[in-house]
């Protein structure tokens, strides 16, 4: 535990709503959701404006008194879960929780880092727009966190991460400063881009309080199609036929091989395979027909139609949705496989991105290599191919009694191995989660020096006592 | 002078084909093609190499000597002119200058930092293709010149600018590491964007040595409209309206008042206005119909034929040109207005950027404050009113003999008043040119505390012994 906390004057700064010292309330807040990590801390701040949270901010400076920013609490890497040591406090954002404004003109909402995903989503559908980056956590995860670990989702295609998704930021920096770049500015060149800097820096380097984000227009027409294919290369393919076709309206494209559809099928209820037989690989696409006028869908369907007879392209079948309620039932399949994957027993799981058109090489390559080196093991993928992105699964032999001893025994291995892999094809070691905590070490290992030098000099010039979400990113040196 | 120099060294490193040292043919890259900055250099570097370059910095790094990169030499803030105390070396990239590859199917470029931008878009162009991004210095400005200042240009509105076009980087840090990241990975959660971080840096963080490029498809059919409107206001409205209905197809949205246009008119050969009476606003479109199938311009042609009557925008008149030619016409007439303003005489030019909704009432209110201030003096703008971004130019009094006088006596107080106006709209003082030396002493008056302190907190971070391009963008101690 820390000594002499300044609780006192955390107290005057936040009022006694803003503070919370009993170990009780403390306690859901101590461990990440899947509970790898479990940390102590002695206080909850809970600021409700930015300059409140300044004014914390330079008190735990003055002290050297490290703060993990918290939203959702619901990082995959350990990324807002404070030290085990106590040494830190929670700096949590949730009574931050504002929309400040959304502009339809501009089609830009303002947003405080507080704000659950969910809610933005309802705010914009209100106002006739949609913010068009989801996932599975958005009833909890909260715009400061999606900011500070650029999140990604289903509709990264088409609209990019949250990256390109903030137009503006607000961030209070580790002296306690306050960075005022809420105006959106499409074009600024004064600079050192520190919008960019502190999106996906997960709070290493100051904490995001707000932000301008995009909208875009609601979809008022959509249609959504399962394609059944040979290989992910006929996916890639089928996806680079359908952009020439018909431009720049492919809102989704997961591609799930049959494995983990399989799993949906057999262990959630009311949900059964679009096709009448399962492929080895399947797309799953939603196109955005809004802006094609009447003749929309029947465009869509010649355009499919002919991609049928295309020999270049192994299709084993398809299906467009007759209506909504089927459009829900297909992506219900794709959205409940992390559900199915902890029914079927848990996989080791890599998020992981490799350059586009070397995935699906990597995806069959990865799997045999997997499989070949670790004896019966199975492996295999489901994601965003259109993206380089795909989650890369590895699973027990099907004779081993204790999984998670096996995991325990065989995880960390198996994880390098992976890793080296992904490494020798030019990709991430994270292409959507972050390191957090999780994936230091192995940041750490499989840097080059030159990346390492970079981000440890950034860390230290913008957060010289290191009070800013500690442990967290940055690999040790013992980890370089 | 700087003393001492291991001319030696570098010529071991380069090879004599590698290293300038006579003063008559370095003279002609000593200046910026405007003529404001002269500078002195003992020697050019010109490595033909990743390795060449980074072995060129290690050596600049031990005998602590600074280095200009310099691409193509047309900046417009004196960014690649070096210190006129004959300090530093100029690293010319020209020698850098391949195309490593093309690749139509993930729609990428990798291309060395001296490769030239027109250079570029034949090469796009051969494959199918185009580099959406283009500007007047297209003959001369490098690939390494164009993402260290974040260039814009007409398209960005649709495309973005150069940090939107750059998927992978590869540059030299100031101790001589190569960082290495070409792969183009769509997403990478690896910690803080370093390849953000490069670009718009001006080269005082490093130099960029190549870079993968986002290709975009080729454009089959298009159509140019030319928009005669009471104000700002409706030129923005029109846009709005024009988004609405037709989607993402507006490749370009160019907005002028009637004087550059009448400019124009005077003083270019060959250009005749495209509507019979010029007026007060007006707007020059580009749709890409590509997807838009048969029907496309025809239902373009509907559309704008809606907007006629839509009593809420006040059209003029609007005419779509009926063939290329005449479409090239109407884009003489953008394309030539910095030419039609030198003849006219040199205005007072910034390059400033607002909030999109802010601008047309910036555009109006800017050159009212201006006018009223400073008496006789004339301000209009013309440039990317989508992007929030125009060139606003103040003009001396017409009964002024000495202009360039006036320039000297009046324009720094003129270039403090605007760039008030803009800080208080919440804008940017350098929306596309960068900040090089000429505005580096207005960054330094007009940013937050904050913005500076992480601005020079970085530099000495990434370059502590300030050998990368020197002088530039960091406000001085004395201008903070």
């Amino acid at each position: 535990m820390a000594h002499n906390l300044p609780i006192e004057g955390f107290r005057r700064i936040l009022g006694d709503k803003g503070i919370t010292i009993e170990q009780d309330d403390i306690a859901p807040w101590l461990n990440d959701w899947r509970g790898h990590y479990q940390g102590a801390a002695a206080a909850i701040l809970s600021p409700a404006t930015t300059k409140e949270l300044a004014a914390c901010v330079r008190l735990a400076a003055e002290h050297g008194i490290p703060l993990v920013p918290q939203g959702g609490n619901t990082s995959m890497v350990g990324g807002a879960t404070p030290p085990a040591d106590g040494s830190a406090l929670i700096l949590s954002l949730r009574r931050m929780n504002s929309i400040r404004a959304i502009d339809t003109s501009a089609n830009q909402a303002v947003c405080e880092a507080g704000v659950i995903l969910s809610v933005l989503h309802d705010a914009a559908e209100a106002a006739g727009r949609r913010f068009p980056l989801s996932l599975g956590a958005k009833g909890s995860a909260t715009i400061g966190g999606l900011i500070s670990t650029n999140a990604g989702g289903t509709q990264v295609l088409r609209h990019g991460t949250m990256r390109g998704l903030v137009d503006g930021i607000e961030a209070v920096l580790p002296d306690g400063s306050i960075y005022e770049g809420l105006a959106p500015l499409k074009k600024d060149n004064r600079g050192y881009d520190l919008k960019q800097l502190l999106i996906g820096a997960e709070g290493t380097l100051g904490i995001v309080t707000a932000a301008t984000l995009k909208l875009v227009p609601a979809i008022t027409h959509s249609a959504t199609a399962w394609f059944g294919l040979g290989s992910p290369h006929d996916a890639l393919a089928l996806l680079r036929a359908l952009e020439a076709r018909l431009g720049p309206i492919i809102e989704g494209f997961e591609v799930m091989a049959a494995e983990p559809v399989g799993y949906v099928i057999e262990h959630v209820p009311n949900t059964r395979a679009p096709l009448a037989q399962l492929a080895p690989w399947n797309a799953l696409i939603e196109f955005d027909l809004s802006n094609s006028g009447e003749g929309g869908r029947a465009q869509l369907e010649a355009a499919l139609g002919d991609l049928m007879t295309d020999d270049t392209i192994q299709i084993h079948d398809a299906v467009i949705a007759q209506n909504e309620a089927q459009a829900r039932d297909f992506w219900r399949i794709r959205e409940t496989i992390p559900e199915a994957e902890r029914a079927a027993g848990f996989p080791i799981a890599f998020d992981i991105s490799v350059p586009i058109n070397a995935m699906p090489d990597f995806m069959l390559s990865a799997a045999e290599a997997c499989t070949a080196r670790f004896a019966g093991t199975t492996a295999t993928s489901y994601g965003h191919l259109g993206d380089g992105n795909v989650h890369f699964h590895v699973r027990a032999p099907a004779d081993i009694a204790d999984r998670s001893g096996w995991l325990k025994t065989s995880g960390e291995e198996i994880r390098h191995y992976v890793h080296d892999l992904v490494v020798a094809a030019g990709g991430s070691i994270s292409a959507e989660h972050g390191i957090g905590q999780s994936k230091r070490a192995e940041l750490g290992r499989l840097s080059s020096p030159a990346r390492i030098m970079a981000l440890r000099a950034i860390k230290a010039a913008l957060d010289p006592h290191g009070i800013m979400n500690p442990g967290k990113l940055i690999p040790l040196a013992s980890e370089a």
